[in-house]
């Protein structure tokens, strides 16, 4: 599988590949262990602090290694992983290391001990900074300390969550520029 | 413009059209008022209530009729819209009355006080159940309590934001159902 060279690009600019919706795989770890979890419930929510909120619902191994390593990895998938990523998120990692079954690349972070996946086009390093929303609606709001993505293609063929086993795979782009004020790009 | 016509959908289902993040027309009204603003930040947070986060920046003419009114309307837009789905988010319903100045159609909602916009695919009714997160995110979470859409084409060519005045049309559907296990779906 094809590993994504990516260099640092600003915090700030998350939004570009979180904000179309892409379902993603969330990588974490925890005391010796490390998992990966196939994730469609997420949303920007600032710029600066660069925070992304996420439903992770409890029943989710991953659930438990977030809330105490209080970290993870955004990890932005394209098509070519599609199958891979619907079965991540059809085993768990209680029962199985899915680096190890799926054949993906453990990367080491430099802001966090959750590790980025190489064959992941887009990978966000994140801290938990708030997590009252947790208990009550499995909501955890991130900040993205780093970010790592390649410098081309500008437009990644994500893939996006419909329900009921159909995903979207991202379309052509439209250039409507012209139609905003300078401020509201 | 096309008007479609709707029909009354499970509100536990909502996540066909919200979770592969199009960006959305949120619809309000209070004390004779009505706005319309463009939304990219949201995210499906529950089935069962049928909730639906959303940021809406305090900047907003629709943040204090949303904060008052305690409803709102999330509209889902295709891609004939997105020119107006721009200039809506470029201007302010402090200055215009958005329904007549892009020629929307308001529809009467049968749960809230806030209209429906006939030439969006689908619109759900939306009531605010949780602003605690508000004041420090701007995060508003609500519950669809009428969810209305056609019943085809499944899959509306929605767009989504990229940033930067650019958009992504949403691409070909991809059947994964094989991958999985019957309750995940």
């Amino acid at each position: 599988m094809k590993r994504y060279k990516k260099r640092d690009f600003p915090v700030s600019e998350v939004r570009r590949f979180l904000e179309p919706g892409p379902v993603v795989l969330v990588s974490s770890a925890w005391k010796g262990g490390r998992n990966i979890m196939t994730l469609g419930w997420h949303t920007a929510m600032e710029f600066t602090p660069s925070l992304v909120g996420c439903v992770i619902a409890s029943g989710n191994h991953s659930y438990d290694m977030i809330s105490r390593s209080k970290e993870c990895v955004i990890n932005v998938p394209t098509v070519e992983l599609a199958p891979i990523v619907a079965k991540i998120g059809n085993c768990s990692g209680a029962a199985v290391d899915k680096f190890a079954k799926f054949k993906l690349t453990a990367v080491v972070a430099s802001a966090v001990k959750a590790p980025l996946i190489a064959e992941c086009f887009a990978s966000l390093e994140c801290r938990l900074v708030d997590g009252r929303l947790r208990d009550k609606y499995n909501f955890f709001i991130f900040e993205v300390v780093k970010a790592h993505a390649p410098a081309a293609p500008k437009y990644p063929k994500t893939i996006h969550y419909r329900g009921d086993g159909m995903f979207m795979v991202a379309g052509r782009s439209l250039n409507l520029r012209r139609f905003f004020r300078p401020g509201m790009l």
